[in-house]
């Protein structure tokens, strides 16, 4: 039994941010038994692991993040997606086929994940088995909940980047094979987007999803030229969502929808339907795809939807900062569609912690019964104002850096 | 005679970003002799400092910041311009009414200011005379080249942070004589923004502007609500910019017009006149403004253009952030709004350091005859790839934080 006392900031639902000022949690084998304003007589004799004015939240999840991407964080953030993706992303996806380099790359990218909080991510590797299977090692060692994939690529990408349709098949057959008995780190279909897929690569992946019960995520009307374009490829498409209801892709959850900019009704039921998540990356659709999620439609429609980092389209590797980058670009939707409505800090946060937790059990909350996968904040406080437990949590998603993370718990084991 | 070594990144233009890779610059008496690939012979036997890869850039000018709002920043971000002004901002800046409360805040934000690169500022106080004059002392030991305004405001304001028209230009006029012997840190006019003064209080300004040849800072169309308020507030008004000419507030430079996101071709003409500086503050207008300046049109028109980091209304004191956001939203802008164009990183950069710079005398390169007001940037490279100079400052622009600046000199003396 574990008592830890401090301030406390979680989500319930989008619009119930609970703050206690100096509570408790009280954690048994991993798992929270309680939140409490005034610790109840019965634990009164267990130690308590007091952290004063610092600020206890579920840790994040990270629902759409390329880790071979990592190198490239930070620059060529002028370009738009297509130079920015042949010019940088892809030669650096390549350099892939080196197992060494993928593990020189993969460790410190998953400890940088951590460091910042992020407890829980879907992570996409390149075409290459190793590289990938390096990753899930990494995650599996450490012990982070997280879905991963081989990404699957057979059309209209660089000579050095494509796979043949077969072979692409039989190798995430192999890797879902060899990670089938992970605990923490579950293989996931990963085809890159439709433009970049044939119509047989989508319906073979669709029969390895029925054989293994097994999951996709990939890249959903992420930019008006990719919702044509999906359209363009598969004879008698009417949108990017039903291409993969046709190749059996839908049926086995979880169904992971980056970007989600521009979807049409159809791709909007479809999704609700498969209780599909839509994945908003504010930053990276600020940097290199230039859309906004309509985020407050999304949420008011009932549809789950999480955060993603999206390095390295996205620069920055925090969740937190997803939550600040969201609120602000729901004010410009709101200005251009104004149809559109702003979201709150508090809707921001349980996208980033509740929302995107809902792909795992019990996770991305601080109530009773979930996994106590949690951050305690620390040196947000300044001496000019009193700043109340919500408003130190909002100044870290605004100011904050993986310094201000002073402890991690994963499961109730401080990291 | 000091000499640098190191990677070298300056601008001469807005489209010329100079790199050099290990680079020298040799200083004298503060300012720069040259930039040199090669050492020439004759500095031969000089002792040279060595900062390895570490990168060598001009310091940063921040062209609008609201002193006062500094312990603000990072909270209450999902609110609006109106909401946010009259529950958190105006209550603020009312506690300035109290010295020893702005000598608490001021002494610590100047210190923010430095440690974050920004060595040149154009920074509104509050009404408040005795306060903005803490301001002006801890600005002026600093030795930090800036124009602080002690604020106007007559009406349409919280009854707690109103001025009576006549009291409010006595205690400007106090405030310029006061100041008139400063160095580094000069008086500057600043009405706060058209619908909160009357234009017996501008025109009043007007003559004091003649009167000591003092320049003026203000909010220009920082939204459509306010680019229309102006108009309604002033009998006869065509546009925001009219109302300080008919005032004769463009008659003694510098013009310093924040936001300047919603200007009419009358609003453009009569900046470029008075040679004025619009300053684009990109996260603040992300955050409570809602709105995007065309930062691509007015450098091609030729109108100068600078960054302000708008605390707190902006999160960021770094102006280097801003250089980020400002190529984001300039995407976006491009997006709603296509006869704008996007701007580079090499524009952003230019914007932050020669551009802001021109405010004052050589100022913002590392060109001959330049201060060496510079800073040094470290910890950006990493063992995966072997990122350029420029890249090294990009990925400082949107990853790094003030960690990453090593040295700050002024002037050419380390601070």
């Amino acid at each position: 039994m574990n008592i830890y006392r401090g301030n406390i900031v979680y989500s319930k639902s989008p619009n119930e941010l609970v703050e206690l000022k100096r509570g408790y949690v009280v954690v048994k084998d991993g798992i929270i038994f309680g939140v409490y304003a005034i610790l109840p007589h019965r634990y009164a004799n267990f130690k308590v692991t007091d952290f004063g004015e610092d600020v206890i939240i579920p840790a994040f999840s990270d629902l759409h993040v390329h880790a071979p991407q990592y190198p490239n964080r930070g620059i060529a953030m002028d370009l738009l997606l297509n130079d920015w993706l042949h010019t940088y992303t892809f030669p650096l996806e390549a350099k892939y086929k080196d197992p060494k380099f993928a593990k020189e790359v993969y460790y410190p990218f998953v400890r940088d994940l951590v460091k910042n909080g992020t407890l829980h991510a879907c992570i996409y590797g390149t075409i290459h088995n190793d590289a990938t299977n390096v990753l899930m090692q990494a995650l599996e060692r450490k012990g982070i909940c997280s879905f991963v994939g081989k990404v699957n690529m057979d059309k209209d990408s660089p000579d050095y980047l494509i796979e043949e349709t077969n072979e692409s098949i039989e190798e995430t057959e192999k890797f879902i094979k060899k990670n089938s008995k992970n605990i923490f780190a579950k293989p996931l279909l990963t085809p890159r987007f439709a433009p970049t897929c044939s119509f047989d690569l989508l319906k073979k992946l669709g029969k390895l999803s029925a054989k293994y019960d097994i999951g996709v995520q990939t890249h959903i009307v992420e930019s008006k030229w990719e919702a044509e374009e999906a359209k363009k490829c598969f004879e008698g498409c009417r949108c990017d969502m039903q291409i993969y209801k046709d190749a059996g892709l839908l049926d086995h959850a979880p169904f992971i929808a980056a970007h989600y900019i521009y979807p049409c009704q159809e791709d909007l039921d479809l999704l609700k339907e498969c209780n599909g998540v839509a994945v908003q990356c504010p930053d990276s659709t600020l940097n290199v795809i230039a859309g906004i999620m309509s985020t407050g439609k999304l949420l008011d429609m009932g549809i789950r939807v999480g955060f993603g980092s999206d390095l390295s389209a996205g620069s920055y590797i925090g969740i937190y900062t997803q939550i600040a980058s969201s609120v602000r670009l729901s004010k410009l939707k709101n200005l251009y569609e104004p149809d559109n409505r702003q979201i709150t800090f508090a809707e921001a946060f349980y996208i980033a912690t509740k929302g995107g937790g809902s792909l795992w059990e019990k996770v991305g909350s601080l109530e009773q019964g979930y996994f106590f996968d949690a951050l305690v904040l620390h040196g947000l406080q300044d001496k000019f104002t009193n700043l109340s437990p919500k408003e130190l949590v909002e100044r870290f998603c605004y100011l904050g850096t993986s310094k201000n993370i002073a402890h991690i718990y994963l499961r109730g084991k401080e990291l």
